[in-house]
């Protein structure tokens, strides 16, 4: 049987990448489909994951999902179609929010009579259109109005994994797709305070901690500005991450809603003091695009490099020999340091095909980022040893038979902590302080990214708006926690010298 | 905080469930919103499932997620849209499926000029309507077309979790909705007998072990007449149960699809001999039907019978006492029981509310179909006892504190054999062998479900379509193996008197 997670391995060819320091976009989209992570579809701008790429989704997954259980969250599935006059009923959602929706206009083909095909049959019209759900505040408020009454039937803290789809023009794999999965979690509570200290949960409990436990990736913990925030929310906390190229990338929402969906679709309960109150809310969401995230952050010219904690193989072993009498050897040693390294948890497979030379192996592991390798030899074997060779850094070492699933376990914590550390340091050395426009101008000055600039900021979306015509940057957000003392003390705007609170984070962003 | 379970308690009121002997229909349809499985929402035909039912559905996900890769599959994730023409490739895809689809025919709203409202910009016409995925046959082998080039990329086993949407005219909570959630595995292989091994091995290892070791529901496996069978495929194996109202519901099925969609789709590959030759194909899928199934198969009069095995809440604690010294002295004993149980690995929830009598508590919680309740009260505590109550029989016994664990984690193994051991023998005492057609138009004489008539027929479609006229019975399975020796025998067609191989199952069906 072939290998299940890469049961198409033979279609991605594995010629190398464009190097990405010369052409990230182009070295980014490649390695998507050579990693077998993902793949364009007929249908525009839809992708198809592929199963490696799928088993790094469930792995993330299922880590959310534990979390969002461990603070108390349940699921529940709510309808792909919205009413298209259900988005019209929150004012700033309707006229804020995208507009790029799939539209379902009629429910019914037929055959042509003038021909072999299917056409849409004029008579099965719908008497209102459905929207495919871009994100599902609305049909989920709708539904919350019947089930909540009384402050009794509050909290309500319900997530749910699903497909949204938005007709982005310009689409990306995993970046910016008009099919994407994620989860969304939407939230009822009975004051504005319960409200704000979920959506912090979520920020803090959850998000910011698989991103840095989980993806290995630090990210920035903030409050976004009145123009980049969710259309419908009073406010909109963030993790920004900062790519390779030096670019911001949102990486989670999490939206307090204040009492704005629940005036839209008159959701009251009675409270404590028995009078009626519309409910509060919030709702949160990170998606596939984290998968995105997760190369930028720390792929390199050979492919993925994926965090042991989300790899779906940790470890592949690679027998060699060229007659069946070797193989018997170096398989049966390779099998049996598989058993044990899964009795230990470890994701682990034997590569054992025969028509592909060990180098090949190498390089098709290395692209689909496997973190550990082992190398096992006749001329290993008969010196009771192996090889086992890191993926984020290329380190090779030799190690007795006996080490060697202890030091490929081992190595699983030591690169999960290595590629966040390197991540980390790389932020901070391009992370600056910028306090004259002129600066600010140079450091945008180029094409491509430029890093995180802390600036003062006058805190007007005109200002803001004025700032990303002069020089592509927007304001990522603004931090919750200042990541150098100094940035939470007050200054003058970068661009009109008016007062600023405290630092924000500059960036061109994806 | 709110029971994350059942957040929104209060809202289905407990007043109990039409009787099921009398009105199976109405007592099926306020249970499910009744026992918090799943509620209307504002889209015709398409439901919420809600966090008890989610539970649930989620229980079952993880089982047979778990079955399909320890027989090799893999998951994958495909376009929710289908390009309208690929529906109209495989002549009889798009001949016998269903043409009830939601049509995608725009991608933009705009503000309406004439009002607050939004509208459908009619400049954003797709040149081809895209159809939501009834099924998605097509997409995915429009895509193996591209993957798949030699025997060397064959197996694929992939399968994918996933919405799809049937624009059904009249529909039920779970049993048939216009958007539903299920799994649909799609695998390619070099030869027939391989594909034939594939089908076999999803009907016998996946859906029928799991229909009957999860979900306690006895099963028939069969295979569909050529009327019955997916339209597109070269033949179809399901398993079929039987619902407490003496109907057949299909519970899964698994398609061998021969070359047909690799015809449809070019998808051809170099075999072992270097020749040129068409994929062979198979396709299989359970959905949230399986809910529906399992309510119709064991629950009663007071709500959910559920399975152990895929109860949300397997165990409830109910401790009582009206004043705060009682409630610390049951809730301390209920809660040191309910850590044992976790420990344990069992699903286990202690009801502390204070306003709601222990009555009331029973009640809400057989309805939920929670399998076994601990009541913990004082004069039990005096007594070093508590009350342990099976949810299947209604059986109380009183047991010493200590054996208390021991017996709510015994009781859920018998209860998961009793209730199939029960569905059997109703099975078994509602299948009945007929050989003349006055006995089989008797059988079917009433309005409601005639169990399972085992009868002989002539193979033709035109006869399987006589009988159904005449009686509303169809054709459910050809079984595979005999229910009895003798129904294997040759005998004569009970409609026509031709010659019949063997006996096939005749009932009306959900």
């Amino acid at each position: 049987m072939a290998n299940p997670l890469c049961q198409n391995a033979r279609v991605s060819s594995n010629l190398g990448l464009p190097n990405p320091k010369e052409d990230f976009s182009g070295w980014y989209n490649e390695l998507v489909v050579k990693a077998d992570l993902a793949d364009h579809s007929a249908v525009r701008g839809c992708m198809v994951i592929k199963p490696h790429g799928y088993a790094l989704w469930e792995l993330m997954q299922r880590a959310l999902d534990d979390m969002f259980k461990a603070t108390g969250h349940v699921n529940a599935y709510f309808p792909l179609f919205i009413p298209k006059s259900f988005l019209s009923r929150e004012a700033d959602h309707v006229e804020g929010f995208a507009k790029e929706c799939a539209v379902v206009t009629h429910y019914r083909l037929k055959a042509d009579p003038n021909g072999g095909g299917l056409i849409v049959d004029p008579e099965a019209k719908l008497e209102e259109e459905l929207i495919v759900r871009p994100t599902s505040e609305t049909v989920i408020w709708n539904t919350y109005a019947k089930w909540i009454q009384s402050y009794r039937d509050l909290p309500l803290l319900i997530n749910q994994w699903a497909n949204v789809v938005r007709w982005e023009m310009r689409t990306r794999l995993f970046l910016r797709t008009a099919e994407f999965l994620w989860q969304e979690g939407h939230t009822a509570h009975a004051t504005y305070e319960e409200a704000e200290e979920e959506a912090l949960t979520i920020l803090n409990e959850c998000y910011a901690r698989f991103a840095e436990e989980w993806m290995a990736v630090p990210v920035v913990k903030g409050l976004k500005s009145e123009n980049e925030k969710f259309a419908g929310a009073d406010h909109t906390y963030c993790i920004e991450a900062l790519t390779q190229d030096l670019r911001a990338i949102q990486a989670g929402t999490s939206h307090h809603l204040g009492q704005n969906f629940a005036k839209a679709f008159d959701c009251k309960f009675v409270n404590r003091e028995n009078q009626l109150e519309y409910v509060y809310a919030t709702s949160w969401g990170v998606s596939t695009r984290l998968i995105g995230t997760l190369i930028m952050a720390h792929s390199d010219e050979k492919g993925l490099v994926c965090p042991p904690k989300l790899a779906p193989i940790q470890v592949v072993i690679v027998p060699m020999g060229r007659d069946d009498a070797t193989r018997e050897r170096t398989h049966g040693a390779s099998d049996s340091m598989a058993a044990e390294l899964r009795a230990q948890g470890v994701r682990v497979k034997v590569d054992k095909r025969e028509k592909e030379s060990p180098g090949f192996k190498y390089n098709y592991w290395e692209m689909r980022g496997v973190p550990v390798r082992i190398e096992v030899g006749p001329r290993d074997l008969d010196a009771g040893t192996c090889v086992i060779a890191r993926r984020d850094n290329g380190e090779k070492q030799t190690v007795a038979l006996a080490e060697a699933v202890a030091t490929a376990a081992r190595l699983q914590t030591e690169i999960q902590q290595a590629i966040y550390d390197r991540a980390l340091a790389f932020r901070e050395a391009n992370t600056r302080r910028v306090d004259t426009w002129e600066e600010f101008e140079a450091a945008f000055a180029g094409e491509g990214g430029a890093g995180f600039v802390l600036a003062h900021w006058d805190g007007t979306g005109e200002t803001e708006d004025a700032i990303a015509d002069k020089t592509k940057a927007t304001i990522r957000c603004i931090p919750l926690q200042p990541l150098d003392p100094g940035d939470a003390e007050p200054g003058r705007c970068v661009l009109t010298g008016k007062p600023s609170k405290q630092r924000v984070i500059f960036a061109k962003a994806y």
